[in-house]
């Protein structure tokens, strides 16, 4: 068997069920954004995430700046979808050879611009050579109060999000456009779609301010469709999603009219938004978007006329051809 | 500038100079084996270590379970290193497509073995897709009363390892050895270096059990001459080690007395031993072994008749041509 076949999401389930021996003061472990755990009196929150050359990034059209800010990005996205305040990073970095001491400053500067946003201190990490391509490792440690995990969303709760979707993967696209076509950084169409280029090369993770409401939380790195179904999971609960509500950016609708493209694919599979996805009583006062609500059990997208259509986890997936 | 010229140490110093800015509750932050973050009335620790196919390991000669050992094993030396207990892992991977479940499957035995034997919970991890090779990063987080640093050292001290010396590196030349010449795993040659062997590719990181006299401390991953180094730069402090006083394994004496090669060599700038050094006042009852004395200043191994000759911190660095 192959890691094709069970993809990245049927290896976890599989070394998950090995890693079930775990003490009282973790609160939550492997299967949320972060694991949670007791410390004394005090609960941490821990998360890491791993970006590899050729996989998550390309050099040809990310700066290093761009870069080492993401890396921190999407870490801190981690932390806000649990509820919780980041603290302290750890790097690790597997570097070719030819990189010069330069990139890995402007690297650093990248992920020191954000850690200066919200006090985030670099406390330590291993540097390392690499053979083939640029590897970075980030740990994120933060702090937390109350720990939301994405069990807890129940029938009848609204389903919010924090941001409009599929910036990010239009921005990607039209990178990957870009490069096929020869143009370099900085050309005609990335200036046109600055917005959406920017949200994909460096998304701004954003909290929830009030999170005293919320039965459930994720952070939508995988796709729509692929973190509400996390939710329904854990939460052993189904969804529906109306159509209509589905927040899109004017740039968005834009850059698919003229490419040709449904903008609703992006927003539904598209990954790596992290804006949050959240459940919580429908009659909240909140500056989210609601887009939907938890029912007992089915997984649907409806339309205007109120047609409902079963939708799967679908989305990006490691692994997965 | 390249890397090649300034190397890991000096890029290390770089990007430390850059990340001064921390919280009074980072008691240790870059620069040591861990750092230590104080959380309400408790301490933590927490290390990471980043693997890479082709540079860290070669898996023409080290089984899945052997790395996924190694991998934990050299992130407890780390916790060890600081006087700590190893008590939560975090396991980020990326896998070559080409890899099947069962190798993933036999990295987490190798990983779990160890784990049981320190009762250390596995609490998350990221598992994503690689282009080239295997890439493995360990977070490890510990506990700890009494935090032991690099910087305690005093003129006077005892300088103590807990082990043989050389006896990894020695190990990893045999592997390359076999492997040039086209043997394959499991050949003569391994079985009668068999120790040497796993000690590189399944180190045992052991704690030094009193550390209430211990001044500082290292793990020797880099090799002895730039591990004690370390120490002398951050204690600011000289060391005189005694020749005749390094711990050598009878299998490394006679494997060097085979293929013609000094052991004494492969004891001082070899990597990869994963014993700790610590320095104490000479008199204090241990099992370690005595290797020298710190001093105001200076850098010197004496030799049987009492002739100093300077080191320099030779043995492992990344990038270093």
């Amino acid at each position: 068997m192959r890691l094709s076949k069970i993809g990245e999401f049927g290896l976890i389930k599989k070394l998950r069920s090995r890693c079930r021996n775990t003490p009282p003061e973790i609160l939550t472990g492997i299967g949320d954004d972060s694991a949670a755990i007791k410390i004394g009196n005090r609960k941490i929150l821990v998360t890491t995430d791993m970006l590899i050359e050729g996989i998550h990034f390309d050099l040809s059209y990310t700066t290093f700046f761009q870069l080492g800010y993401k890396l921190l990005a999407v870490n801190i996205s981690d932390i806000f979808a649990m509820g919780g305040y980041p603290k302290y990073f750890f790097i690790s970095l597997g570097i070719p050879k030819r990189f010069k001491p330069d990139d890995i400053g402007a690297l650093y500067s990248g992920i020191l611009k954000l850690a200066k946003k919200y006090d985030i201190a670099i406390a330590g990490g291993d540097t390392c050579a690499s053979e083939k391509g640029l590897v970075l490792n980030g740990t994120l440690i933060g702090t937390a109060g109350r720990i939301v995990t994405r069990a807890g969303a129940r029938a009848g709760d609204g389903i919010f999000v924090t941001d409009t979707l599929g910036d990010s993967a239009m921005g990607l696209e039209l990178l990957k456009r870009q490069k096929a076509k020869g143009e370099r950084q900085g050309a005609r169409g990335e200036q046109l779609f600055a917005h959406l280029i920017k949200k994909h090369l460096m998304p701004e993770p954003t909290p929830v301010k009030d999170i005293a409401d919320i039965t459930s939380m994720i952070d939508i790195s995988d796709g729509l469709l692929i973190d509400l179904s996390h939710i329904c999971d854990e939460s052993k609960a189904g969804a529906v999603i109306h159509r209509n509500k589905i927040p899109l950016s004017r740039e968005l609708a834009d850059a698919a009219k003229i490419s040709g493209l449904d903008p609703l694919r992006f927003a539904l599979k598209g990954g790596e938004d992290y804006a949050l996805l959240f459940t919580a009583p429908q009659d909240i006062k909140t500056n989210a978007f609601r887009i939907g609500e938890i029912v007992r059990k089915g997984r649907f997208i409806m339309d205007e006329k109120g047609r409902k259509t079963r939708f799967k986890a679908e989305g990006y997936e490691h692994f997965k051809e």
